[in-house]
């Protein structure tokens, strides 16, 4: 079986064709994390870390960003939920020959707003071209390094609590409305986290953000990397009413919805109504969706509905291509 | 004009084009050497050095490597001239549709290869596919970090001179050989400098890899970054007789060839001997090229043939496409 878009979409091929690659490339290392959103290494009292994602999101301008946004925000939002300061972002663009200056600058132009927003310089970069055919317009390279004075990599216990920071598959719902020709006031939400991420620094015990795969890839990989039981209430789920019809029309599971601004992040019981306090300062949506249960089972994520209890598995199969 | 392969070629389109970037993205901030092989930043007693590089070369695999020890490569490379030790490297691939695993092995085991030979880890990655015919088969991203305990950016002086660690252009033509489907035994140089960097660090004043551009490029940059007058021996240039048939045959300048795993360094005249025996002990075609003279006129190359002397003008239009 050849590469297929499965390979790429966040769920379970995904992380066997990236197992597959760990296999071979496994020289000794004092790195640590490296399947998480930051790879971290220990630097006297900090931690730097350092990530990278490529980003080829079709259509490349969507409602409420576009792929420079997109690839900006992602870097950011990796080092972040680490708890990292971002210290340096570098850019590589592969662009396919005929694209418009005025596109390419449109897309600079929305680098440089979160840029300035965030205080997150772009420092280094590549420029490529590939001729016209043998690329869909252009591909975005993001990596980014940053300190972390403390990783947020606390051991999650019973009865911690997980929040998210905001409505869920905004992101998906408005690329998707704009691939397919629909007409609808949702919009991406990708944007920065870095602001809440900050002011959280002391509750967060582990985040992650919500993107490829949506909850259901992000909840499993936290469940499993920390080898408990999270459980989420459906009914908690902070989504858009256009949304939850967005995936209905297009028989997509909600859980699977990405996000491109948003985090969820897991904290002590104690601390959780201040962190929600402080999350809701910036987005009236963040919630409380869930809780972390002592295992006497595998790791794995269960969701209570109305009707009862269920798995919510990882997700695999074709799900939604190129939404970053 | 829309964006052609000119822009993406090494020479003065891509110069003129990231320089636009630069006017969007000009935050401030305390990085240096921003237009150099890596940006850098003061951390305590040492420089941190962060590097990017995407690579669209075809075809993927190619007399002497592919297109993995080329990414891996080419960014331990942008460390090496910088004088930092690679640290960690992140991977991003962007895979077509269709790819076999077998090739992508392939490809993964010369990145490990490399990661093993130079002690460097890969530490962090993404992979995205696009759908067939949406891409040329494949795109990698590679970004890196290390430390210097000295920079490479001591300034240059009249009388420095100028080392080349081996044959030039053998990249450029073992690719080409392999395009246009000619027998040769030119393979490509795409390698590690690393080995060479370390133990030239307290010779070295300035470096760079001949990579895009080749020598034209890379000697234009580094007079101008310096401000000063650059002459080069044309009959000291190391050059095998193959590759400089491939360049006649091909109407290419030997100067505008590309090399992957050779860089050029400046050292001051009373080190220089000793540089360049060092140099010989990895590569017996090391060589002492030209020097640095100061300048009464603008920044410039000067090339002394058999016949006189010109000026090396930095490279322009239609360079060769996608050889990294």
């Amino acid at each position: 079986m050849p590469i297929s878009l499965n390979h790429g979409a966040g769920g379970e091929e995904m992380n066997a064709l990236i197992k597959s690659f760990r296999e071979i490339l496994k020289i000794k290392n004092d790195w640590k994390n490296m399947d998480n959103d930051s790879a971290t290494l220990k630097i006297g009292e900090r931690e730097l870390c350092f990530t990278t994602d490529s980003y080829v999101v079709t259509p490349l301008f969507f409602p409420g960003g576009d792929i420079g946004k997109l690839a900006i925000c992602g870097t950011i939002n990796d080092l972040c939920v680490m708890g990292a300061t971002p210290l340096g972002i570098s850019l590589s663009l592969v662009i396919e020959e005929g694209m418009t200056h005025t596109d390419l600058k449109k897309i600079m132009s929305s680098i440089n707003t979160v840029s300035v927003q965030t205080e997150v310089p772009v420092v280094t970069g590549d420029t490529k071209v590939m001729e016209k055919g043998k690329l869909d317009k252009m591909i975005i390279n993001t990596a980014g390094i940053g300190f972390a004075p403390i990783l947020f990599d606390k051991p999650l216990e019973s009865g911690d609590v997980i929040l998210v920071s905001g409505t869920i598959g905004d992101h998906t719902a408005a690329l998707l409305s704009k691939r397919f020709n629909f007409k609808t006031s949702v919009i991406s939400d990708c944007g920065p986290v870095l602001i809440e991420t900050n002011s959280l620094r002391k509750e967060i015990k582990q985040a992650k953000d919500i993107t490829r795969g949506g909850l259901a890839a992000n909840l499993n990989e936290l469940a499993q990397k920390n080898d408990v039981i999270i459980q989420i209430k459906e009914d908690e789920l902070p989504i858009q009413e256009e949304v939850r019809s967005a995936a209905d029309l297009l028989g997509l599971s909600i859980y699977e919805l990405a996000c491109e601004g948003r985090f969820m992040c897991a904290v002590s019981r104690k601390n959780s109504k201040l962190a929600l306090e402080k999350l809701k300062k910036y987005n009236v949506h963040a919630k409380i969706i869930g809780s972390v249960r002592k295992k006497n089972d595998e790791p794995m994520v269960v969701v209570k509905t109305k009707f009862g209890e269920r798995i919510l598995p990882m997700p695999t199969g074709r799900l939604i291509p190129r939404i970053c």
